[in-house]
């Protein structure tokens, strides 16, 4: 038996879309995606979706087309600069139908931050798609070099050090109410515990149950996870598993 | 000018698809894409695409139709096992149009290596798409168990070691052409050396060219990297590069 309580509303959802020959080549370790993950999740942001796609324009269009209508937030990392294979902002417009346009501060922030190493490419740095924004953040220093954002998609670069700044100057937009997550450690296997998991799933929709084999551990062979923004719920299904499942669990977090 | 000579066909290309809420919750650090990656580039092969999907059967079906009508190999990792968050197989059905259907072999391999551990619901490891094909690799002890195949799609487990071992045994039917890579290392910024990576780009069409800002690097700001599978067209642009940019070029490798 359930408690039929009001439940929160669903987490908001966000796609992360990394931009880079670089990566599918596996000449750089993705770092971005991961570091965006961890601070959405705390955020309270459920991540549906991440995807690594090459310098190429249509393929960037098609895919933020589908993902920012798909989610409520979408980052995307790398391609954007002066270089021919920076193609991001490109990418981006035409996922909206809309032309690249030049800022104007931007423009100005590049000519004055490039002094006497300012070059007329730099420019292309202050190219925005028709109709983005500039979310200038909280006004701290790091915050001088705004966020592009055109509609739901907000503009990242690839270099994780710049990536990690810009967004701290906007995270605090995107907090929801936050997850609650339980851990169990099972020293039965899988196909042991699997209908009481069943029966745990199909029981407590809103909680997303997961479970992992760990085949190296010195004391459980699985780790199942419950999470859910519902604590009510995530603490019921955590205690009918513990009934259900009794010994087999060595220890819950 | 470029020299008209004939070109290596493309590269053949592959999307990775790896399927776990764990991976986008930030609980597991993802191993496995980088992994195949690494060992793609290595055999010849152009990793186009990598994509994160959650444990939803509709999600993993329309992504993985969609990578296989469009690349020649699509490896999946993560979504098979006996519990109910696995939904890796079905889903690949559904993008078939499909039903799953239980492996006679497989099931027996099952019930002979569980042995008095053995239970009815490990039996899901046994299912498969209609018409998938095993492949049983080169006849070693880890080649014991077959990787399954439907179609284009190669089916991979989530635990990184297993992920390793199963791959090793079906690696060498991926062999295509190396490619063929440089880096030459710029002391001058992005802005002033970008006209001349404009023109290597356009003149050699066949040869990616990237160009990556490294900020912290003591003796160089850019990294521009070609690669291709035509040596002549790598060497060409590579080349053309070192006479336009002459002293602000640090080294090659």
């Amino acid at each position: 038996m359930v408690a039929q309580m009001p439940r929160p509303a669903p987490a908001p959802t966000a796609a992360i879309i990394v931009i880079g020959d670089e990566v599918l080549s596996g000449k750089v370790e993705e770092q971005n995606a991961r570091f965006l993950v961890r601070e959405l999740r705390a955020l309270g942001v459920a991540v549906r979706r991440i995807e690594v796609v090459p310098d190429v324009e249509d393929e960037i269009a098609s895919v933020v087309r589908a993902a920012a209508a798909a989610h409520d937030h979408v980052f995307t990392s790398g391609g954007v600069g002066p270089t021919h294979d920076d193609v991001t902002v490109a990418g981006i417009a035409a996922a909206f139908g809309v032309p690249v346009v030049r800022d104007r501060y931007l423009a100005d922030l590049i000519r004055e931050v490039g002094g006497d190493r300012f070059f007329e490419r730099d420019l292309r740095g202050a190219d925005v798609p028709e109709g983005a924004v500039l979310l200038r953040g909280d006004g701290s220093p790091q915050a001088r070099w705004p966020v592009v954002a055109m509609r739901n998609v907000y503009v990242l670069p690839g270099v994780p050090s710049i990536l990690q700044r810009k967004f701290a100057t906007i995270r605090e937009r995107f907090r929801a109410a936050p997850f609650v997550s339980r851990q169990l450690y099972s020293r039965e296997c899988e196909g042991a515990i699997a209908d009481a998991l069943d029966k745990a799933a199909a029981d407590f929709p809103g909680v997303a149950i997961g479970s992992y084999p760990h085949l190296d551990a010195p004391d459980h062979r699985v780790l199942v996870t419950l999470d859910g923004r519902d604590r009510a719920a995530v603490e019921g299904a955590c205690a009918q598993l513990l009934a259900a499942l009794g010994p087999a669990i060595v220890r819950v977090e």
